[in-house]
């Protein structure tokens, strides 16, 4: 199987720990994530070939990010260093009622004064089958969403797979860039399209409804006007409140919808990068699976990653595998 | 808005992680709590300003009482030093069917001999608006329940609101003091009733039921028996086990009765000072809001305490608002 | 009452904080635990006499865990020094769909390596009035099902009660010895039957199923072939997933069939040893009880498990007594 | 050999980690200790028979205090449990030319409050061989005092040896009673005295210097006063700092002048418990080594006891022994 | 006593424990600091009054920095809130030949973005009666010298005392503006000035050696070049390495030169912020001692800094004073 | 530069944190080491390339292993998975004259139950330029002793340097194979002699002194006796106690004799693994620098792996040159 290739920012998070608030206490831990890189792991946690591509700062912190990534066995030849520090997200996790927030300090940061000449697609690519992104990359400058674009473009040429998670986030986009643009463009160089209504309603314009219906619309409706994509995937969650989730999923590949029973995910141990591990899945399904089972698969990676702190999902796909055959009784395993 | 006064013991509050007993673990933490206190911290979190008053040790543990107050922003210019040590109390986290159990070491501490000579009211009172005490105080010693009524006699003297909390503790009140008396005593000076059924029976002898109809005969008994007492503020805890409860409030202010739903708080992470959580959005309700969007504020804010560790509400206005306006699903703050 | 005598394998049982995984974090907790010795300590924390006895490492981890065991008051004076290391297991916990996982570090340690010499049964159940014994032991090797015989034998001699967990773990057994053969001749020794359809149907031949009926049937049938059985207790555990579980108890004690209704425990901290805590209960209960009685206490035990970590039940003869009298709602004891 | 008992308060040792200030962190961790406990825990690590009699609290933190002292096999059978709360002491560790600083909640504690009719003195010195009395215990309270003085009596009149350990503690003593007074009464039911020059001038009224010339003179005068003291043990500190001191001890024995060279302790782990360490290495000595041997294995105890944390020496024999006979490189032990 | 006010950015330190290095371990520790906020909180210690000023994060970090400093009892009132992150700086503590090395992400923080209009100096120096800066504050960004140089500026107006750490961090300096003309620009508003050799050399451009004659020309040609200059206070610190120094102090004050001893540290806990303990020592010094006695405390407590984890020294004036007075011992405070 | 190949058991190291015991505190931490392995991350932190070649369990600690040593960079792609557990090392560190203590759980363990069969060497040492072993290794098993003796002759085959750290430790050894013919064997096989006078008496029967004319005399009848042999490097460790060491080097490479001067360690973090940092510093410096410098680099490097806790030298090339170039002083580097 060919290796997977993400490409975007490297975070270091820092959080205090349980439900505590930094105001609590002054110890604290720290894993690095961001979404691709969350992506790239979580395959290589299933076994797949993935390299992650990103540009990290060159002190000590940045030494330790890139230790991070390989121990995952993430192959971290193209990361760049730079003189610019690492960015940062500040997690305060939330229980019942109470959100988990986020604070980033990640303008500025080595990844998004990231230039073109600074990544080496063709090197970069060389063994890629996939590269996937997402709507946070082009969101951060200038600069990212150019590097971003020729690594999209070399793909398109060399036939590889490209997945997009067309996250919008309008806090970020402050370069000047108008984000419908910046999509549509990056959109038109993609074949897989991880996102639902709300994703769709604002790189198209429209207005569907949550319904299966509507969904399913949308969906011919964009692949009408981008004919790049080929399949829509979509993760519906409904929130009890932050401890309690429902996850389920839902797609069109042109042919078919299909959907999935909710999983219900009782004791949320953190629910930080959990669409990641959606994509991540589907992925890792998409190479080895056909649709419906890449999609079954995907929720319950996503399910699963709900039960790891940190960032990335640490299932393995024995896992993943035994919840999709229904067996989500948790029992203790000797 | 004036300055919220709240008198009381400051205890330091000692107990293993997580769910471990003293038996299982050498590492443990600690914060300083203590029941008037934490509704005067909470009120400060919600930008309120505060003022607290207490006798704690002159060693370094008195010391960083003061300092944990100060942290919050809360006024301790009034908190007076003295030779004996700050009282403290053990606690040992409890879930599921399993209780929290707390232990004290308080007899004979810093406030437990506080003496009147020791607060200057006058001073101390100089700014506030509201004076907020509970049952715990008088319970304690004849110094606590003399300089109490000394400060609620002046607070009177000036108009300033006073909420009394008449929580009732049959383990304390061993220096001979007939608890009832003395809750009379004070209550007579008071004019916000923070309490339920309970504490009404308690002072006056009758035996009302938890219905709604008992709740306003004995509301509007008190208030014949107590002519300074304005507005019945009760808030019902239902536990299906230690990790999982359901809370809601119900008032009566010599006009009408009013009653909040549920909040179902399902993965409790600390349930100690929820009850001052619920005062605290009471007074600060109170001083901006309409009585029964005070109530709902509090009952609000009393839910969102069962999710932070320690004895003080760490929400803030916005968190508990969106609570009252039915946004408890707990979705990630970016 | 007479002392309470368990023998079985000590293991230093290692794992990361919460949830983690051992890849996460290099900060991680140890206990001490091992199914027959967790019988021992939680009914030594019932308040009852208990000795242990086993074979731990003559290191500082055998001492560490000689210490543990002194720590609860349970006698320790039977156990023997060896030179061979003592057994590990590494356990990451999990959390609702994902299942807890153990790894065992046990074989050739200091307690699979015993031999019959190294253990004076007579001197260890001098003042013995039972005796307890789990389907681990005569799995391990020859040495241990040798010793176990031999105190078995003595014990029946005595007039000692024995009670028998014949869990049955095939990963074990790997010495030569028949499993089946090996806890029949066990069996043949013991007077109460610890276990359910699953060990009955292995040990008899037979398929069972799930049913009362069947239950009540298996029960006579096995208290025919061993005659000196005299009762069976069974514990059902029903697992919505690996945070909520619920259990309930049933028993044929030749007369008649009991059964409990379904304890909820909705917010697991640590699943390890409940059977044992259920198994700790019965024993206790059964020296003080009636039968109906010893099996609620047993089911409350076992229920009560759920909340602390580590291999041991820490609960008190109070707490348990105050579930089967119905009082599930963990409120705060001061 | 013998039983060695100690009879003296239970206290609970509180510190934030390292070199940390209770305002810097609330994560701390907590031992057990006390001066005669110290002595008691450090014998039975040497493998020494040991009983210790105290009152402790009868809530958890009293139930921790036992299973602490269970934990090195001390005998507990004798310590009663009573409804006051035990004694706490906070500690912050200095460094360099920081003092360590100690603060007690210990007035009114569980043990202050004690009473002659709580001790059974004839059981529980029914195995004793050797009773050991520190300065602390007289101090606290009348009761104290009187059950102290009750046991040294009895120990006396059974033949017991008594070693007193006469540490005067000025800002103790609170109850009335006049301390050299105390002390004397106290000296002349003890056989060895472990003390310098300021408890010999504090009991006789003296002003000796500290020369070894002076200590023989002392020493006689103190033996001729005091008919029953057989031995007198001094062991002497030079502190260039908080992390970095030196030990040496003298002795007179009514016959000779023995003292030992400096030890050279660079880098201090925990220096509390270390008088009680060469109290207990001097008495486990005395069991078993002439007077010289005994008094360099204490010296060499003493030193070792800084390098662990808490109030009590871990070192075993066999380390001890290997100082005393120069071995102090501190080798790899595999 | 006046208000002695601090001007300078607040940074986050965040550090792996002891000696670790983040690629060691996922729990670290964070304290706040920075140059100028480390010399008021030291002093705030002390028990003077003081007011720091800054802009922090509008987040919940820059919450928990207020926070911090409210714990000490330092005035926040004229911090303001910015929408840039807090500077952060991440730091490995170093030992023996190893230094400790540290990482800013400071550049764009709410600090480095301030500008003039942002802070109200005449109210910020109300009480003022003193104003520190540092070099570090000029280095940052334009509008932060140009808010310093606003401030020095009203404070000459007003008559209050200006103490000036010159420190020259020449990787700092990024934002165009020549480093000397801007210190000469800033001493000429300046009456205390605490440096060495280097910093007059700097801002001079002579060439003086490290010796006391030397130092005394340098001094008297820096107070004829900057009139405003009234005393000159050098610290001079003798590495052996990273965890043993020696700290000894020497002054100018116009009339006379004096030097002191050297202070032996030989066990560093933390030597971050001891300039800044030292400047703290010389400013509460100076406002009460005469200008001898003040240098004498300020080496002694820049001493003490090296004891403590953290930015900030927390030494009290009796500790400080007790090391002056010549015992550095280190006895045991109970 | 080729790579380094490195091969040897992987253990887990499980130690208390500071100077704790087993006994004091259940929590703990861990790394993974080996003293191969150790050389080839330590060699990988300065930036060479590197592989390790083991046998690691196949459950999640080997899987936690493998990450750990990814982490680093070094090449795991032949290291093989087993059945058997992996091995553990327990640690208790040590302070002043108190040794650190370890104690091992590896007999059985997956490395020791290496067969030839499962190392493909061909294709390990298809980079290979350099490949090092120690006498751990041949002494745990006979498996263990083929598959290296069947490396070492292919890398002479191959004409690849082979460094020889014959260690002798006689507790292992313990499968039948004489410990001193087994390392004549294997030196045949070697070119480097990285050991002193104890590891040249040992395999030659000799009786040197550890002065330096016999340290050349023992290498020349080395070589002599070991044509295969070209240089030998002793390192020399002086022990204060266990917090204080020194260290210097010294060799013979069949022209010349050198030695170093002695680097001072005066606050030990942790002395495991120094050794291997010395071997590691050696391997790396012969493949880039002359003798001399090599060794003085080596030793530099054994220096700085004593500041850093567990089993790998940390340190980085240029601070390694900056010791060697005399800058020991740890100045603070921003």
């Amino acid at each position: 199987m060919g290796q997977v290739v993400t490409f975007g920012e490297v975070l270091m998070r820092i959080s205090p720990r349980g439900n505590k608030k930094f105001i609590q206490s002054n110890v604290i831990e720290f894993f690095f994530g961001g979404t691709e890189l969350n992506v790239g792991i979580s395959i290589a946690n299933f076994g797949g070939n993935v390299k992650h591509i990103s540009a990290v700062s060159s002190d000590f912190i940045g030494g330790a990010a890139i230790s991070y990534i390989n121990k995952f066995g993430v192959d971290t030849t193209s990361i760049v260093r730079s003189n610019r520090p690492l960015g940062v997200y500040f997690l305060e996790v939330g229980a019942v009622m109470r959100s988990s927030t986020i604070s980033y300090n990640r303008a500025y940061s080595s990844f998004s004064e990231i230039q073109p000449a600074m990544v080496n697609w063709e090197a970069a690519l060389v063994d890629g089958d996939w590269l996937h992104w997402t709507g946070i990359t082009p969101a951060l400058s200038q600069g990212a969403f150019d590097v971003l674009k020729e690594g999209l473009t070399l793909a398109r040429q060399k036939g590889i797979s490209v997945s997009a998670d067309p996250t919008y986030r309008k806090d970020l986009w402050k370069y000047g860039k108008d984000p419908k643009e910046a999509l549509i463009e990056l959109l038109h160089l993609s074949s897989i399209f991880i996102g639902g209504i709300n994703e769709i309603n604002e790189v198209l314009g429209t207005n569907y409804s949550y319904s299966n219906d509507d969904f399913i619309e949308a969906s011919k409706l964009l692949m009408e006007k981008f004919p790049s994509i080929e399949k829509v995937f979509d993760k519906i969650r409904t929130s009890l409140n932050s401890s309690w989730h429902k996850i389920r999923a839902r797609m069109w590949n042109g042919k078919a919808f299909k959907e999935t029973e909710d999983l219900d995910i009782t004791h949320i141990v953190d629910r930080i990068g959990t669409g990641d591990a959606f994509a991540a899945g589907l992925i890792y399904g998409l190479q080895r699976y056909d649709d419906y089972k890449a999609m079954h698969f995907a929720c319950a990676a996503c399910a699963m990653k709900h039960t790891y702190e940190g960032d990335v999902n640490l299932a393995t796909v024995k896992e993943v595998t035994e919840i999709i055959e229904g067996n989500t009784s948790g029992r203790l395993n000797r």
